[in-house]
Order: structure tokens, then C-alpha cells, then sequence
């Protein structure tokens, strides 16, 4: 059984990505969550005690030698897909494809990351949108729709949730909580990756989380004004 | 046969990672260089052409549908991967290390990328390390330290250059250019990468290389002081 270290489900969107994955293939996982002890960078002294970045996600397997760490959510993908069927696309254009997705989410999208960071339980009104912010919406939105046409949908390489619908799936919570202006194909692509049962299950949880972060906060709102909050404490 | 993209050897550090990895597995591609057109994102319109992201590397096989592209360095070498043997580590706990490390600079590394660009051809005398990058450098050797000792060298992951020694083959030039403080293990490394016929093969590229693009020349100096240029042009 995996051990996968993640933070606070509602603000932490690369601990998402291989939780979501793992719930929605079912492999097994004890899940230890370790709430951020201050803004970017902050936590990395406790982290590190798990984590050879001071980062999560981590995923742990103790069957290998001493206990073996996979620091970063790609590669626990990666990790995760020498095990298990159905990670990644089972057809070879399929797969390229949704590997070069995850990996530009991976490395790229920065104003979509800066600009509209990850803050599950809340809505925002944005005062405006950037050129980065704009340039990056746009090529998510034609991202998503090469995919759905290209390999017939519901999911972005076709018929089966695999490892990029994992990897987009902390955008389904921004598109929701900053209203992001996204096509109507990407709007109902969004709202499908928000109501599987796995989504709804972190979404809840981060809804019932009391531990609010300042700056997590605070960075939620540089660029918009509240307009609600669904959690519960 | 497939087709490789990447833009100036001189600066292009995305494009060297797949491009050395092929040469050292001999993997035979035919190279497409595309000069930049300017500064960052400049050249979107010219390489979404053949880069569905406007990005390289780029690689272009052929021999699926009417042309596969896999458009981001991390991506191509997990499809190299899938139909070439010792892209990455044939040890299980090894493999899961060198694509953590691999992972980590795909994503991470924020400072070192920003404020380190790569200039291959040049020498710079930095004025000062941001606490940033300082914290870069040292997670950088750490890092180093951590493979070369734990899998016994003389690459990151073991006896042999695998995909995570390609993914810090850019930061082997930096080092050189900036003269970066970092351990004499850190150091002989980054050497031994530089000595690699490949890594000779691009840098001599990069040295004939005539074109100049301002943006990059910039940005190499924003915070040094030029001490050589050994380009021929
Ligand atoms: N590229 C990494 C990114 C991981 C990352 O940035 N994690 C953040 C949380 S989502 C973190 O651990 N931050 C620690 C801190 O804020 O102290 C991955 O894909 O796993
Ligand atoms: N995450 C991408 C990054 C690719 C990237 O940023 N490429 C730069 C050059 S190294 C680029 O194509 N820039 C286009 C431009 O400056 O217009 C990868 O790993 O391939």
C-alpha cells in the first residue's frame, strides 16, 4: 500500500493530481494530510522530514528497500503507471498526446498558477483579466477542445478519466471559482471533471477544513473581490 | 526517422535536453533549428507551424497518423522511452528517483531558470545570488550529491547517462557561464557532462552559431558582468 503525503485539499492543487488519479483507478493509498504552515515555501522544513523537495505531493512506497520517495506529482504518475493499467491511454497517439498535455500543464500555464491560484470553497470575481492570464485561457480552451474532438471525449483522450484529466483537474476548480471565460465545450468538459464522485469527495473535504492560511487567502483575492464562501467554518 | 525541433543551441535549454539524450542513446533524428524571433514567446506564431504549444523542442514522428507531435521536452523522452531501451534506469528505485529529479526541473528550479539563462558561448561574473537562487544552487547539489552517492556515479542515476542526466545538461552550461557556487562533487559532474562528445557537439554548434537575438543577450546580464565571449561571430 502507497503512503501519499499531500496539503490542504482546499488550496493544494498538485496534491490533487495523483490523489484524483488514484480514487478514480482505486488503487489503494493511505493518505496523510499535512496542512501548510504559511505561505510558498514555508512548509518545507516539516515537508522535508518526507519530501526530498520540502514539496507535495510525495508518494511513499515502503515496499521498496527502506521506503522509497516519489517527490513530485508527474512522476508519481509515472511511478503509478509502471503498476497499474489505465494511467495513460492505452493507444499510442492518445497517450503522446495526453503525456505532452500533462507535461505543458506541468511546466507551464505560470499566469493561470499566479494569477488564480487553487482555493476550492470560495468564489471570486476577477477585476480583470492580464494578457498572460487571457493567452493562457486561450490555449487551455483549444487544448481541451483538440482533445474532446480529437479522441471523441468525455474525457480529454477519449472515453476513460487517465492521467492529464488528473493533471486539469485543479483547473476545473479555478474555471469554477474565478468564473474563468472558457467555450461552452470547456465549460461542460470542467463541470464533468467537478461532478465525479472522486472531485466531489476532495471538494467536500476541503470544504469542511477550518484551517485557513493568510497568504493563501490573500493571494486568492490580488487580483478580484470575494463574492462568496462556501465552507463551512 | 524522427523529426527534432529546437531553436539556438546558444540558448535554447528546453531543446538541448531530448537533442543530447538522443545523440548519447543514438537515436538517429534529423534536427530542425529554428532561430528565435525575438524574446520569450515571440516566435509562438512561427513554431505553431509544426508545436502545437508555439514551444520546442518538438518532436515529429512520422510513421503515426499523418504525423505525431510531442511537444514538450519531458513528454518526448517518456515516448522515446516506451520504444528505446535505457532512456531511463533499468532499477526500479532508481527510475523512480531519476524521473523525481527529472520532474523536479521540469517544474521547479524557478531562479536558477530566470536568473541563470543559458548562454552557452559566454562568461558572466554575477553581482550577487538572490536568496532565491542561492536556494536553488544549494537544492541543486543536494541533489546531485544525492545520486551521484546513493547510485554510485558516475551519472545521476548510476553507470549510465539516462534521462535525468539530459535534464540537467542545460544547468552543466550554466554553471560554466555564471560560474556557480557549488560543491567540487557538484562541480566535477557538471564537468563530466560538458566533456561528453554530445555536449561538445552542441557546444561548438553553439559557438558558430551568428545570429544574436537582444532579448537573450539581455537577460544573460541583467545581474553580471560579461568576462568572456567565446563565440566566433
Ligand atoms: N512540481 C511539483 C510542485 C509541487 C509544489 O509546488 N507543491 C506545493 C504545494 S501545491 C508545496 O509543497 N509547497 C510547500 C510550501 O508551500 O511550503 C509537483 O508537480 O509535484
Ligand atoms: N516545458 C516546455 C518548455 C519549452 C519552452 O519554454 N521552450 C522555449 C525555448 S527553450 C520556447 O519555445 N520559446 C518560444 C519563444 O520564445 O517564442 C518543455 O519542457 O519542452
Amino acid at each position: 500500500m502507497f503512503d501519499l503525503y499531500i496539503a490542504n485539499k482546499n488550496y493544494s492543487s498538485w496534491s490533487l493530481r495523483p490523489w484524483v488519479l488514484m480514487q478514480v483507478l482505486e488503487i489503494p493509498f493511505k493518505e496523510h494530510l499535512m496542512p501548510f504552515e504559511g505561505g510558498f515555501g514555508a512548509s518545507h522544513d516539516t515537508f522535508i522530514h518526507f519530501s526530498p523537495s520540502g514539496l507535495v505531493p510525495c508518494l511513499v512506497d515502503k515496499t521498496v528497500d527502506d521506503g522509497l520517495a516519489v517527490w513530485d506529482s508527474l512522476a508519481i504518475i509515472e511511478y503509478l503507471a509502471e503498476q497499474h493499467a489505465n494511467v495513460w491511454p492505452s493507444e499510442k497517439a492518445a497517450r503522446a498526446w495526453a503525456r505532452a498535455a500533462a507535461a505543458e500543464m506541468h511546466s507551464g500555464f505560470g499566469a493561470l498558477r499566479d494569477e488564480c491560484s487553487m482555493n476550492c470553497g470560495v468564489r471570486v470575481a476577477l477585476n480583470s483579466l492580464s494578457a498572460k492570464l487571457k493567452a493562457d485561457v486561450t490555449r487551455l480552451d483549444a487544448l481541451w477542445q483538440q482533445g474532446l474532438e480529437r479522441f471523441g471525449g468525455p474525457f480529454l483522450a477519449g472515453a476513460h478519466f487517465t492521467a492529464v484529466d488528473a493533471f486539469y483537474a485543479p483547473v476545473a476548480f479555478r474555471v469554477q471559482t474565478f468564473g474563468l471565460p472558457v467555450s461552452e465545450q470547456a465549460q461542460a468538459y470542467a463541470e464533468r471533471l467537478l461532478a465525479l464522485p472522486a472531485m466531489q469527495g476532495w471538494y467536500q473535504a476541503a470544504l469542511e477544513e477550518t484551517w485557513r492560511e493568510p497568504m493563501h487567502e490573500a493571494e486568492t483575492l490580488k487580483n478580484g473581490t470575494l463574492s462568496a464562501d462556501y465552507r463551512h467554518a
